[in-house]
């Protein structure tokens, strides 16, 4: 089995979350059609939607559970797509220092009320389950990830973060979005408590290495794969994994401090990226993807049902190998 | 009795929903330690609280229902407090076109998380009362607010819109949460069916009377009292009332058509502005919002609890004779 037979023998239930989306985030409103429209059409991999399921078909205790996995599922992406909108206005605001693309303030406020229809119509999305658990893990989940997200911007440009602090910026900014997608997907299809708490381990550290392989690549990918110029986190300011592991290094963490600062021209840019992408840092940053992934595994056996275990290592290893 | 003395009756009420606000948006985030601050010591009147605890006191079914009003209370502020932040980014954008204070683009996103934050703050405290009718009118109430919001970017500079479409507008963007505010408070505490209808009515009609005085005194407040420039919606090609009744006489509408549009200069605004205030369109406005004062009146009638009745029909007044 591999990934694409994963998507295959989830076509019926992605097909239903993808109507749900297009339901909730399109179709009423001209402005937020547009919005609602191109990140439909964006796509993405729909992995949290995918992970819901995936979860959610490791209990059969509950036979009328199937449409609540499905919501869940949409709640998820619809928070996901949500959290990609609002980042766009961070990347807007890069692109006045030269990518292609410049979208008018007026776009930049739309997105801000996209996201904020987004979150609102998932939300309530999530108030016709009706479980108050499903409410209380997901409201505390937005909690967290704003405070990933406000982190992230008080953390721009400055060095002397230490790589715990990254760390707990990416499990609030991306970690604890996926892990909810596999425990609360499992949670709302009746899987006992146990493995539903192993089901969130092992999206806490499939999500941590996820992450972890997006801020490499974001070095490492060429520009035509990964859709964006390379080094993008950094030319914004973003210190991540790789940048903070290069400036381990004394006198390489001396100049990279001395390149990326609020305001600096483009060719500091260029020069902090290649000084980071010639060091060992990608390497390391891999090896830690790749001891998360470990992790992810190594808790994955403790899951009762056999398809469970196997579906979610195939999606394991596909994070791990994802080149964009 | 008089509006001060109604403050004064829900003290320790309205503290308490304080302590709640500090709570939660303020005290574990540095970054976002200061924005909340900044809002809570703006303060405000924290009339959506004061309209929610006021419909929870119409009952007294429930003995343990004051904290739920109280959260429920705090609740709303809070997504209020998230409007208004997400609403300065708006501002801010206008800033560059000469009005006084300016936020860097760090400010406009770090703006845009801190209202995502406190959104997702409420919504953690709607789940801690766990009333499902509670969940699903408020996430509908954000969608409509969203969209409200959306409504209004779309509408910017469009001297073609209806007076239905500004009030529908406006219902979305204020009156709603008002309403929700008098409806939910009174839900939580017990009471019957029949009050919290009514509430919700009397909420609707006073929202509307607020927003529209608020968009004449946009107009005729002087900067000092109301805080921003005169004719700050105008400006920012945002259309309201005044302007749409203003653009009724068909000489005047041309003329207000070819002054306000985007990237008009300073001088073409206060020429508008101008023309509007020596018209007649603020005093019709006006009188729209008395209508609306009167069908707040009139619906408070019908609620079963006279010191409800009573205490409501001051906030009316308040909100009738305010001049900020």
């Amino acid at each position: 089995m591999d990934f694409s037979s994963i998507y295959a023998s989830y076509q019926t239930q992605l097909n239903q979350v993808e109507q749900i989306l297009h339901e909730r985030s399109i179709a009423q409103h001209e402005v937020l059609s547009h919005a609602g429209q191109q990140l439909i059409d964006a796509g993405g991999k729909r992995l949290r939607p995918l992970f819901a399921l995936i979860c959610g078909a490791s209990s059969h205790q509950n036979t009328d559970a199937a449409p609540r996995v499905t919501k869940v599922a949409a709640a998820l992406e619809l928070i996901h797509m949500a959290t990609l909108v609002h980042d766009d206005v961070i990347d807007n605001a890069e692109l006045r220092r030269g990518r292609p693309t410049v979208r008018s303030e007026f776009g930049n406020l739309a997105a801000m009320y996209t996201g904020d229809f987004l979150f609102a119509r998932s939300i309530q999305l999530l108030a016709e389950i009706d479980d108050p658990l499903v409410h209380r893990q997901m409201s505390l989940g937005m909690v967290r990830m704003c405070q990933g997200e406000v982190e992230q911007i008080r953390d721009f440009y400055n060095w002397n973060q230490s790589i715990r602090t990254y760390l707990k910026r990416i499990q609030r900014k991306t970690a604890l979005l996926i892990s909810l997608s596999c425990s609360l997907g499992a949670h709302v299809a009746g899987a006992t408590y146990a493995d539903v708490n192993v089901l969130r381990q092992f999206g806490h550290y499939t999500g941590m290495a996820f992450q972890i392989i997006d801020d490499v690549l974001d070095f490492s990918g060429s520009e035509q794969v990964v859709g964006k110029p390379v080094g993008g986190d950094l030319r914004q300011g973003n210190i991540t994994l790789p940048a903070l592991l290069a400036a381990r290094d004394k006198k390489l963490g001396n100049r990279l401090s001395k390149l990326i600062v609020k305001g600096m021209p483009e060719e500091a840019a260029e020069e902090a990226i290649e000084l980071i992408v010639e060091s060992s840092a990608l390497d390391l940053a891999r090896q830690l993807a790749d001891t998360y992934l470990h992790k992810a595994l190594s808790v994955l056996r403790q899951v009762s049902v056999r398809r469970t275990q196997e579906e979610l290592a195939i999606l394991t290893h596909f994070v791990a190998e994802r080149a964009f």
